[in-house]
Formats: structure tokens, C-alpha cells, sequence
């Protein structure tokens, strides 16, 4: 009887709707913060804390070579030249493999505008009947040490920045950013798209290559640690990592354009995208992780991807493996005209600035892209402080301000995140789903719990 | 009896080293943040209690004007060509009026240097001879509606910056920035000083001001808003606004530059010098709070400025008439080798960034600024709370990411200051003692009380 005399104080697990009810009846409660695991196979949770102490050592090795990595910008090329395995008839694109008949709207339209641009078809009906002809191979950016943004496609002829982590020798490669409204990565192949590309291919691409050549080299990640002091996550926010790249190429392009308006028109290019940083923030990251894969033992996420269809994941001790998942719909910020319904799931191969302790893991370096969906700076504090939660350790270079210069959460361990059922939180661009529109927004979004939970299981299962 | 059994609960007011004591005995207390009032004249307090309506109302029209301000770089000149009573015997330098037998060591260096840059001494023995001779007139820059960082000499050919209010139509004086190391403004007159100075006149210079030309405006408002959501509080640190102005000019330094290799050097020299955008916004600063001048019954401060000897405060409702107070010596970084007995007592017009809501004001938005003395993000954020108690308002343009884009405290009320206690606070860099040596660190400080009592006092006395 004494228990139905004394005050009730409630703490409630679970469903944080029933709190209503407590406060209308005037009860005390607590909410607990409790996630439950990702994967139900309790025993997998058991046989991994066996074998705590390797999969630790193997992790914190995995990331050493994450955190020593040095990638700098060493050149450009054209794609066909310097990707490997690169070939005339392929076509690279974001996140996991997928086959036309599953790709989405916005990858669809990339595809059929990278066949205009190559020239393989002269209209939007040619190219929907060659791209689905089986004359064209589909692969994953990610298999060929490359990473693309939003449908991340990747032609033959397409200029590439070659990145090169000049600690471990591996190489990354990313294309020239497009600049925002009406772009391929985000499906759009009218002529204007087209258009745009071939300048940046005749024109935009020399100019940068001579003056790539002309300094030798650009370390990226001191630029990239900078940027973290200037307000950027240099994912969905590269203004300060455009600004210091503009800075240290503009008067190399200067030095070796073939004329002043070629170069004046080239920095105008740059300085009218606040994103052209991305690509290289992307490729950065890519040439980092790459050197932190092949580690026996460990959980490291390397890779999280998304194709606009599946979200994808690989770990450093799993190899080549994907574990995917559907991928899910951001909630964004949508452009005048546009709402969720008009959203494509989530796409393209931005989320390893994620994977390296940038984007959404450094949030609270960057409260505006918070703000941007109605966040405070205090939930851009709380997105980075959780992600500790899940990281196998602090960024050595990566800092953020407001937290004391803090090193960024790095390293996902995939088997803490389904343990804790805690997803990794991603900062996103938002592609119409239809091929041919393109932006319709830019918000944030917690990863799918599958990809994780069938990459843990599959881990602990073949631990041995 | 019943007080002295009751358990003691301890308020300290006052000295804190009582606290001690308490703690020592197990007693609970806590420390009053008590700060005594500037002025022990109590009457003058119950005098602008009684006129606070009008009062208020001044400050709030005056601040209305600086924050309507539109500041726009114009244009460039030469100083004798464009600064208001400009003269070829006449050196402007930077704080409230002072005569050479009182200036210090680092403004007298400068002067000497400007002499010779001005080919009216061939040495620094001829320099100074002239510089005490009676000959060269000393005014302050403020009074020629121009700024000046550190020494902030101006002499009649050296190149200046135009920036115009576009709401007022009022305008304001900078030099180009130098650079770190060795400079005129730190007090540093040896052969490179003169050089690079001869440099900018003859060729950064001419380019800057036919970019500037072919631009037209300069928008130096949204530059600075910017650069405050990328870590700048633009006094102590201008990584970002120098960033954002070189994207602004440089395609223009190109198209219109003699040949690229000027290009290229002009835009090396404002690459490799973070602080050039400092001279900017100080000019932004100073445009912006000179339309705030002249309002009768406001207690706005419209100045602060210190010449390395005194401090000087101006308020908008008491004209051209200075406050003064020996100027303190900055809690600052050394450099190397030197101690705070190298350090100058503090110098320099750019407290008038502080004036309008940034540098010190706004180290909210630049953490790393407090760092480099030892402090935490915690206490940037502090450093700017407080300054919102002894404002008029609040920046309805320069905003602080952290404080969820609040904007900055803006506009001094000398009453509140006077009334609270409370100083504004400084960011600041730290020239040596002696002429020729250059700067010896970069630090923080609270502004001396006197200048602040004195124009209370005299504002207060003089309401009818």
C-alpha cells in the first residue's frame, strides 16, 4: 500500500509521448535518454566486448592513419587519364553499387547528362535508351578512389583534382563543383548545365592545372583546419574553405593563365560559388580514410555513401563489403515552391567529410548550418557532442572554437553506434526527385539504422 | 541570540580575497559581482536619472544613425589630395591630441619613419631634429574623419582608402595595412619599412585604386557581417574580412593591373598579411560612428582612442572635446623574449572598432582571440555578455553565431559604464616601448576608468 501512498516520480523509457501525459496529470517525470541497440542479437554484443582489447588496438591504429594523413592538392587530370581503372564506357556515381532500373530521379538525370557532355548522345531520349541499354557500366566513385558529390557522376572526359595523402602515397579524386541552381550533381542536364561544364572543362580546368603545377602543391588539411576556425563544417558550409583556396591559387593563376580574362574569369568562377570548396573537402577526407582501411580487427567506419536509393557503409576490417539500407528523406530546408514530398532520399558521396570527423560531427564549428533548419547553437553543440559517442577518437588538426578547440568526434566505431543506437548525424544537400530539376533545399538528417546494424552483425559474427 | 545560533549565509561585497576566509571556516558564502561606480559624484547619477527620458532618447537617434550607416570603400586618394585640412607639414596620428615631448617611443619612431618616407629627413638623426623643431604640426586622425591602428601615423603622400557612409554621406581615412614584423606603425623605421611603404605607394596603390574604380563600391558592411560568422571580430583578428575583400578585388586587380605580375604581387602582399583588412574596418567603424555625432543629450560614446600615452574618450552629445587618462598596459601574448616591462602602454585608433560593436565586443565570435592569452571560449562569451550591460543597443547587422546571431552590443552609454563600473573591453596589439623595435605581442585589456569618469562628469554637469 505505502508504494500507492507515497509521490509518484516517473522515469520513462521509451516513447517520450507518454511524458504528456505525466505533466497534464501533474506528476513528476524524467525522461531517459535511452536508445536501444541497433542490432537484437545480444550475443554479438557479448562476443564483441570479448574481444575488446583487439578490436581497440586495431581501431586506434586505423585511426592513427586517419589522423596522420597529409592530403594536399598535387595536380588535375582528365579523368580517363588519371582515375583508376577508369574507362570510356563508365560512369562513376555516389554511394553503393546500383544498376539504372534502381536508380533514383536526380542520378538518372546525371547519367543522361554526362552522356550529352561526352557526346555519346545528342538529346535527353538518346541518352535514357544508352543508359539503359547495358552498353553503360555503373560504379560506385568509392571503388576507383573517388568521391563525388550529390549523384557524384564521374565521366570519362570529366577534369579531376588529384589529391594525394602524402603520408601513406594513396590518391583521391573529385571533379570541379558546379556551383549551386541548376547543376549535374543534382540531376539537371539542360543545355545551360552542359554548357557550363564544357567551360569548365576548355577553360576553368587549365587555368587551375598550370596553376596547380605552378606551386607544386596545396596542403589541404591545414586549409581544412582553418576553415573549422571560419565558421565552416566544409560540407554544407565551404565559404571560408572557398576563401583560403582562392587566396593561395589566385595569384598562381594569375602567374601562368594565358590571358588576364581567362584568369579574372576563372577566380570570378570560384568567388560566385561559396561551395567549390566541397569537392576538395570531399577528396580530402577520401584520401584520409582510404589510408585508415584493410585494418584486421577493426570497426572503423571508412565509407558512408548514398546513391539517392541505399545508404551505404564499409569498414576498415570488413574490405570491400557494403552494407546498405534504404536511404532516408532529409528534413530540410526547402526552397520557395518545394516540400518534402518533392525530396529525393538522401544522395551522394559527402557524407565521408562525416566519416573524417567534418560535417555534421562539427556542427558546433558551424551553428549557421543548424540555424539554417531552425536550430539553435546550442543544438549544433549537443549534434558534435554526441557524435563523441561514437567516435573511436579526437581530430589532431580539426578543432572547434567554441569548445575550447576541442578535436572533432572521429572515427566512427560502428560497433558503439549499435550499441548506444546512436546514428551518425549528417549534414546534406536535397536533390528533387524528379531527373532533370535539381536543388530543392539543404537540411540534416540522422543516418539509417540498417546499414550500421548489418555492418556490426556482419563484423562480429566473422571475429574470430 | 537567534542570529548568532542560525547558521551564518555569508553575501561578500567587495574585496574577494574575503572569500577565502569563509570557505576556510566552512561558511557559505558567495561573492557580490559589486563593481563601485567611476564617479564618486552621487548627485550626478540622481541628475541623469532625473533627464533619462531624454537622455534615452538622444542615444537611441544617435545609435540609429550608426547603425543606419552604409559604409562602402569608394574609392582611393592620396592624403593630401583627400583628407579635410590635410597639409604637407602636418602628421595625423592616432588617440586624443599630443605634442612630441609627450608622445611615445613607438609614435615618435613612426613619425621619424614617416619624415623619411616623406623625404623631409634623410636620417634619423635629421628626423628627429625636425620632428621636435616646431615645424611639423601633430593632429589627431579622428579629427580629420580619418583612423589610424597602432601609431596610426598619416603623412601627406601616403596612399589612404576612401569609405564612404552611403547613408549620411559622411566619409572616412585608412591607410593600407603593412603587415606583421617590422612596420611604421609599430614604431619601426628602418630601410624595409621605408621600402615596402614606397611599395604601396607605387604600386599597390594604383592597382587597388583602379580596381576599386572599375568596382565601383566596395560593400564593407556585409563584408564585416560575414567575417563575423568566420571567427573575425575584425580588430585582433581578420583571417576572414581579409578573405572576403580579396575574392571582392582581386578579378578587378586583374583586368585592370599593368601587367600580371603586379597582379600577382599586390594580391600575394594582401595574401600573405591576415590583418590587411583591419585599416577597413577600422574606416567602417569610423564612418559609421561619425553619424552618430553631434546628437544633444546623448551619452553615445563616439570615440575611443589612445595615442600611447593618454586614452580619450569622445561622446556624441559633447562635440569635438576629449577625455583623457593615461593609457594602460595591455595583458598580452609576448613574443619571444620580451616581457610586459618591453610594453608600450596601449595605442592606437582601432578601439574604434570596439566603438561599433566589434573587436573586443564581439570576441563571442572569435574565440581563438581569447585563447591566444590563456582564456576559454567560456570566456569570450563572457567578455561579450558583459558588454551588452553598458550598451545602447544591439547590432542589427553584425551578429554572433554562438548567441544564435544575437547581435553584438553596440554603442557605449557612458552613464552605464559610468554608473556600473564596468569599462569596455579591448582587443589590442602590443607595440615595444622604444622607437625603431617594432611589435612585441598582441593581448586584451579593460579601458582605463579616468577617461570615462571625466566624460560622464562633464556630460552629466553640463544637461540643462
Amino acid at each position: 500500500m505505502k508504494l500507492f501512498e507515497s509521490e509518484l516520480k516517473v522515469v520513462n523509457i521509451g516513447l517520450e509521448s507518454f511524458m504528456q501525459g505525466f505533466s497534464d496529470s501533474g506528476v513528476k517525470a524524467v525522461q531517459a535518454q535511452f536508445k536501444p541497440p541497433l542490432s537484437a542479437e545480444t550475443a554479438l554484443f557479448v562476443k564483441t566486448a570479448r574481444y575488446a582489447a583487439r578490436i581497440d588496438a586495431a581501431n586506434k591504429k586505423a585511426l592513427a592513419r586517419v589522423l596522420e594523413a597529409k592530403p594536399a592538392l598535387v595536380g588535375m587530370g582528365i579523368a580517363l587519364d588519371v582515375i583508376p581503372g577508369m574507362k570510356k564506357d563508365l560512369i562513376l556515381h555516389a554511394g553503393p553499387p546500383i544498376t539504372w532500373d534502381r536508380m533514383c530521379g536526380p542520378m538518372r538525370g546525371a547519367v543522361i547528362g554526362a552522356l550529352m557532355y561526352e557526346g555519346m548522345a545528342k538529346d535527353f531520349r538518346e541518352a535514357e535508351k544508352l543508359a539503359a541499354s547495358g552498353k553503360i557500366k555503373y560504379e560506385p566513385c568509392h571503388e576507383h578512389n573517388a568521391v563525388g558529390p550529390m549523384a557524384g557522376i564521374i565521366s570519362a572526359s570529366m577534369p579531376v583534382f588529384i589529391v594525394k595523402n602524402e603520408a601513406a602515397g594513396n590518391y583521391a579524386y573529385a571533379t570541379q563543383n558546379e556551383g549551386l541552381g541548376k547543376v549535374l550533381r543534382y540531376g539537371a542536364y539542360s543545355p545551360e548545365v552542359i554548357e557550363r561544364l564544357k567551360w569548365m572543362e576548355s577553360v576553368m580546368y587549365p587555368a587551375l592545372k598550370t596553376a596547380i603545377e605552378f606551386l607544386g602543391r596545396i596542403d589541404l588539411k591545414t586549409m581544412v583546419a582553418q576553415a573549422l576556425h571560419m565558421g565552416d563544417e566544409v560540407h554544407n558550409r565551404n565559404r571560408a574553405g572557398t576563401s583560403l583556396f582562392y587566396r593561395a591559387i589566385a595569384p598562381a593563376v594569375i602567374r601562368t593563365a594565358r590571358d588576364p580574362e581567362t584568369a579574372a574569369k576563372v577566380l570570378d568562377f570560384i568567388n560566385g560559388n561559396d561551395h567549390f570548396f566541397l569537392n576538395l573537402s570531399m577528396a580530402l577526407s577520401k584520401a584520409s580514410l582510404d589510408a585508415g582501411r584493410g585494418v584486421k580487427d577493426s570497426s572503423l567506419v571508412v565509407v558512408m555513401a548514398r546513391n539517392g536509393t541505399d545508404f551505404g557503409v564499409q569498414l576498415s576490417g570488413t574490405g570491400g563489403k557494403w552494407f546498405t539500407g534504404p536511404a532516408p528523406i532529409p528534413d530540410a530546408l526547402y526552397f520557395p515552391g518545394y516540400t518534402k514530398a518533392d525530396a529525393n532520399p538522401d544522395i551522394g558521396d559527402s557524407a565521408i567529410t562525416e566519416t573524417n570527423g567534418l560535417g555534421g560531427f562539427a556542427t558546433a564549428a558551424a551553428p549557421a548550418i543548424v540555424q539554417f533548419v531552425g536550430g539553435t547553437s546550442a543544438d549544433a553543440l549537443t549534434y558534435t557532442l554526441t557524435m563523441y559517442e561514437i567516435t573511436v577518437g579526437e581530430n589532431n588538426m580539426y578543432k572547434i572554437p567554441s569548445l575550447d578547440f576541442r578535436g572533432t568526434p572521429t572515427g566512427i566505431d560502428v560497433i558503439k553506434a549499435a550499441k548506444k543506437g546512436i546514428l551518425p548525424f549528417i549534414d546534406t544537400g536535397v536533390a528533387h526527385k524528379n531527373a532533370g530539376v535539381g536543388q530543392v533545399g539543404a537540411g540534416v538528417l540522422s543516418a539509417p539504422p540498417e546499414p550500421f546494424a548489418k555492418a556490426f552483425e556482419y563484423f562480429a559474427r566473422n571475429l574470430k
